[in-house]
């Protein structure tokens, strides 16, 4: 039977029920954070809450429990037996109940706080083997740096990404490449590593953080300039980061090979720099 | 005690209880309608209708009962003992429940269909006063049309605008004037009245179409032409128009007065022209 958390218990999560005034679900007044368990440890945990405790911040949305997050997450990897699992945290906070009205609840309302836990499989076989991405217009708003869950365009996009027989959406801005509907993306050019700066266009992805760092860690160059989409034709390697992918090698944008349409040796060399990583947080269990 | 409705369902509204796994509350997948009751019929409860049905088109969210709309909010009127005041329907349908992803269910899941009354007071004092507005940057995403529960940039946007003494906030995209977090906006400049065109910036306000016709009924030209912020010195009279306020007066923009600062004849001249249209609703009651 599945745990789940909703402000403050943990119970089956098919009991799990909420207001349906609930501004997250009138408004997309909410927030939220995905982080990943590797059988032992989370992945840059304090990234992760930190980042929450951003999103609120921008949304002036108050939540005093911020800090117990890497608790509850814990306690759900413990009461749905997944430590010795690959799996995912899923927590989100809005704005709580309150009758519906564009301003502010006048009355300050307690947020609503949901999570689970869920196990997943990494699937290696589809990042070695790399992936085709669809590319467009990117129609977000102007604050994709706030991982709300304001999210209808990124479902829109990546949905027609599936139907078109792709893995992801990266988008375009004003002819600049962003990032993707729920990853970053790097790009090869010459040697240098490429990937959009941090802007109100993109999310700060704890993923991309530590990408960075491995590439320079490896030697490389990493400029963090936004790519041209007019440009794309002298990308030799491209790759996602994301939470559940780590580092995913993408061989075609929007049908076109990147480099020989295989995943690019720099590419593969930092995934198995990510993998590394990894490896340490499975080895070094934590003692529950 | 108030009555709402889920999917097929009429109950008390305390009742009512939704997943959180809900597409709505995960992702804003989901569109919504607000229409207003007065007192014996609907204001063109067809155009409501019509506009839900494009909205549900644009995400590909199959409600096979939308046609059941009006029937839903006349049911919804009738068990609150609304007839006789004043009233607003809601009412949201999204993609339903299944476990999270950000690509459609694979199994096609039930929609979720929520919709509830409320009695208003509709507060004509304060719209013969006129209202102060803020104006800034549209942040919002680039498919206005469609009126989805996204609404996270309108509510941020929308609360900075009360908090800063103002009833609104309106927005500029690329240097015009769009619309407002939740109305049209309107300009007279030398005698004709303007609007922003019809397009993916802004939504196909009931309102707004209506006042379009009475302007046209009154003889003013009317040019759905979008204003320039730099030309807002220009403006003799500016004006909102919205489900629950109908033609509300807009005195001044970012503190700035418009015209002489109070309520322009034009303006009121289209919210008298409003209001006599809704009294024939008011006074040719429907036998329930």
């Amino acid at each position: 039977m599945n745990i789940a958390y909703l402000n403050g218990s943990y119970m089956p999560a098919e009991e799990i029920r909420i207001s349906p005034d609930d501004r997250g679900f009138l408004f997309a007044d909410g927030v939220y954070e995905v982080v990943r368990w590797y059988q032992g440890n989370f992945f840059d945990m304090e990234g992760h809450t930190a980042r929450l405790k951003r999103s609120l911040g921008e949304l002036r949305l108050e939540w005093v429990g911020a800090d117990t997050f890497p608790v509850i997450s814990e306690e759900l990897i413990r009461k749905n037996d997944l430590e010795d699992t690959p799996a995912l945290i899923y927590i989100q906070v809005t704005r709580g109940a309150a009758p519906r009205s564009h301003a502010f609840p006048a009355v300050q309302t307690d947020p609503t706080v949901y999570a689970f836990a869920r196990g997943f499989d990494p699937d290696p076989g589809k990042y070695v083997a790399g992936i085709n991405i669809l590319m467009k217009k990117d129609i977000r708003w102007s604050r994709c740096d706030i991982k709300s869950v304001s999210l209808l365009p990124n479902i829109l996009c990546f949905q027609e990404a599936v139907e078109t027989g792709n893995s992801e959406c990266a988008f375009v801005r004003d002819g600049y490449i962003t990032e993707c509907s729920h990853s970053n993306i790097f790009f090869l050019i010459n040697g240098i590593l490429f990937t959009h700066p941090e802007s109100e266009n993109i999310l700060s992805g704890i993923s991309r953080r530590k990408v960075i760092n491995l590439a320079l860690k490896a030697g490389l160059q990493v400029n963090e300039v936004a790519v041209a989409e007019k440009d794309i034709d002298k990308v030799d390697e491209a790759f996602l980061t994301n939470t559940s992918a780590e580092v995913a090698p993408v061989i075609s944008i929007n049908k076109k090979k990147i480099g020989n349409g295989r995943p690019g040796e720099v590419t593969m060399q930092l995934r198995a720099m990510f993998a590394a990583e990894t490896a340490i947080l499975r080895n070094h269990k934590q003692t529950h």
